[in-house]
C-alpha cells in the first residue's frame, strides 16, 4: 500500500451504524415529497443508456430563474458535498490556511487535509454555541491567502453570523466558502455574488430529497469558473437532476416543510427550556444541540437516535410525533 | 478571485454541444434498459427525504457476489470518474510522477493536475494507437513512488493490454489504476487482487446506464480503506443504486449488449477496412478509432456526431441503423 502521507495518516471514517424506531440523528426532512408519480413517470421517458447533460444546464438554468441568477453564476452537483470539494479544490493548496469554527461540518477538515492546507479551527462559543465571527476575523486579518469556510447556521451547533458577517470576514481578504444548508430555516437570503465569495445550498433539507444528492453553488461567473475547472463533468445523474426541477416547481412543498419544521423547532425549544438540567444551543436551523442528563444509550434504549458530539447531543427536529418521542425521553431521562 | 495557481492555469474545459441525429461521440450504448418498471416502482416505494446509506452498502454487497468479491473490496460511486479522483487523491500528492498513455481518457491527466502530481504522457504507437507497454514499464523502472493509469481498451484509440500488461507493471513496484470502462466489450476478467492494483469499472458502457452515473473500484481490503478516506460519503443517490443493483440481477441484458457491440464492431471494422482510404485503429472497445479524408464537420453535416481528436475521429458502435448512417458517410467521402 502506497497511500500518500497525509492520507495515511488520517483516520479512517467508521459510522456505527445504529437503527431506531425514530431518526432524528441526520438533519433530514420528515416530509416525503408529494410529486412523486409526476417525476417518475418525467423519468421513464428519458433515456437511461445516455449521458446527462455535460453540466446540469437544466437544472442551473431552473435555479438561475427561481433565484434571480445567471446559469453561469450557479454550478450544480452531486450533493454539496461535491461543490465543498471541487471549491477546496479550486482555492486551498499545500499550506494555504483555512479557518473554520469548532465543532462544524466534519466534511470541511478532511477536504482541508486531503489539499494539504492547514487546518485552522476556531472554537465556537462553549456556553452558546455561537460562531466565533470576531476570532474568525482576527485571525484571518493577519494571514495572507487564507481561506474560511463557514457554516451558517452551524452545524451541529445552530446559531448563525449575526447581521454583516459574511462582509465582516470578506473585508479580510479572504476567500469565503458559505455553506447554508441550513439557511432556510432561517429564513435567510441569498447574499448577493462577489468574487471571494461562494454560497453552497442543498436540496437535502428544507426541500426534502436527501436521498437524491444535489447540491448547488453559486458565485460570480469568473469564479464559477475557476471552480468548473477542478469539479467532475456529468456529476449529477438524470433523476436527481430532473428531480430537483421538478421540486423548483412545487416551491410551495418547500415553503410547508420550512413553516412546519420551525413551527415544531419553536414548540420543542420552549419544551427544553423548560427543563432546567438541559443546557440548550440557541438555533435556527433544524436541528438542537443541548447537553444534559440524557445520554445517546438513553435516547436509543428508548427507540430515539440521536447524534453525539464530544460534550453535546444533536437532535433533529423531526414530525410532531417524533419529536413527542424525544420530549418524552428527555423528561424521563432529566 | 483567488484561485490557486495550479487551478489558474489550468484552461477551461468549453465543450462545443453538437447535436445530431445520430450520436455516435460518447461510447453509449444505443440499448436502453428493458426494466424501467421494475425499477421505478421500486424507487417510489422508498422514502425520497431521508439520506443514502452512508456507503452504499446494498449495491457492494451485490456486485460482491456477482464479482466473486468481498464488500470490503469494493468502492462504489457516482460513476468511475469520482473514484478515479478519490483514487488520485489517495496516490498522488505534489510531485508524485504519474505516467499514463497519449491520449487517453483526458480525465486522467486533470486530476493528475489538480493533486500537483507530475504527469508523465507516453505517446501510444502513431500507426495503430496501440498502448505504449515497454516505454511505460522502461519509464516506471527509473521512478520512485510513481503511480500509472491504465485505461484499457484504450479511450480514444481501442487497443488493450498485452497478457501479462498489469503484472509487467505492478512489477515495477509502481501503483497501478487501472480503468477498465471498456474492458467487457474485450471480454477481460477482473485481475487478481492486488496492494497496488485498484481497478474501476462503470455500468455507463455495457450495462447501458449512463444517465444513472455509476461506477465501482476494486482492490484489497486495506487499499479500499485507503481511498475511502479521501472518497465523499454518501455519494450514490438511491435511485442510481437501485437501478444498478437491478442491473445486476438482469446479467443477461448485459451479456446482450455486449455480444450485440461486439458483433456490429466487427461488421463495421471489416467494412472500414475495405475503404483503401482509411487508417483504422485495432479496438477491442465498443468504438473505433480512424483517419481518413471524411472530416467532423462532414459527418455532423450530413447528420452523424463522432468525436473528433488531434489527428484521428473516434465513432461508436451504436445500433445497426446509426452504424449504417456512419458507413454510409464515410464511403460518401472517402
Amino acid at each position: 500500500m502506497t497511500a500518500r502521507a497525509a492520507v495515511a495518516a488520517m483516520t479512517a471514517y467508521t459510522l456505527e451504524l445504529r437503527e431506531a424506531e425514530i431518526k432524528l440523528n441526520q438533519n433530514e426532512s420528515p416530509y416525503d415529497v408529494p410529486f412523486k408519480d409526476e417525476a417518475l413517470a418525467r423519468i421513464a421517458e428519458r433515456p437511461w443508456n445516455l449521458y446527462p447533460d455535460f453540466e446540469s444546464t437544466a437544472l442551473r438554468t431552473a435555479l438561475a430563474k427561481a433565484y434571480a441568477l445567471q446559469p453561469e453564476e450557479i454550478l450544480a452537483g452531486n450533493g454539496s458535498n461535491e461543490l465543498l470539494a471541487a471549491a477546496v479544490g479550486a482555492f486551498v493548496g499545500p499550506g494555504t490556511p483555512v479557518v473554520f469554527a469548532r465543532p462544524t461540518f466534519a466534511l470541511y477538515e478532511k477536504l482541508v487535509t486531503i489539499a494539504g492546507g492547514l487546518p485552522v479551527p476556531v472554537d465556537v462559543d462553549p456556553s452558546t454555541g455561537l460562531l466565533p465571527l470576531d476570532e474568525m476575523v482576527n485571525i484571518l486579518s493577519n494571514l495572507r491567502g487564507a481561506v474560511v469556510i463557514v457554516c451558517s447556521p452551524n452545524n451541529p451547533t445552530g446559531g448563525v453570523l449575526p447581521a454583516r458577517g459574511l462582509e465582516s470576514l470578506l473585508a479580510t481578504g479572504a476567500t469565503v466558502l458559505f455553506d447554508r444548508a441550513y439557511g432556510d430555516f432561517a429564513l435567510d437570503e441569498l447574499p448577493p455574488l462577489h468574487d471571494r465569495l461562494v454560497t453552497f445550498s442543498t436540496f437535502s433539507k428544507a426541500w426534502g430529497l436527501a436521498a437524491m444528492r444535489v447540491g448547488w453553488l453559486t458565485s460570480t461567473a469568473a469564479t464559477c469558473r475557476e471552480i468548473r475547472k477542478v469539479k467532475l463533468p456529468y456529476s449529477l445523474n438524470i433523476v436527481s437532476e430532473t428531480i430537483a426541477a421538478i421540486a423548483l416547481e412545487n416551491r410551495a412543498v418547500r415553503d410547508a416543510n420550512v413553516a412546519r419544521t420551525i413551527a415544531e423547532r419553536e414548540r420543542v425549544l420552549a419544551a427544553m427550556r423548560a427543563l432546567p438540567s438541559l443546557t440548550v444551543f440557541p438555533t435556527c436551523a433544524n436541528f438542537i444541540a443541548f447537553r444534559g442528563n440524557a445520554t445517546f444509550e438513553d435516547f436509543l434504549a428508548r427507540g430515539v437516535l440521536v447524534r453525539k458530539y464530544a460534550n453535546f447531543l444533536r437532535v433533529s427536529i423531526g414530525s410532531r410525533e417524533q419529536n413527542d418521542r424525544f420530549l418524552a425521553v428527555l423528561k424521563e431521562c432529566a
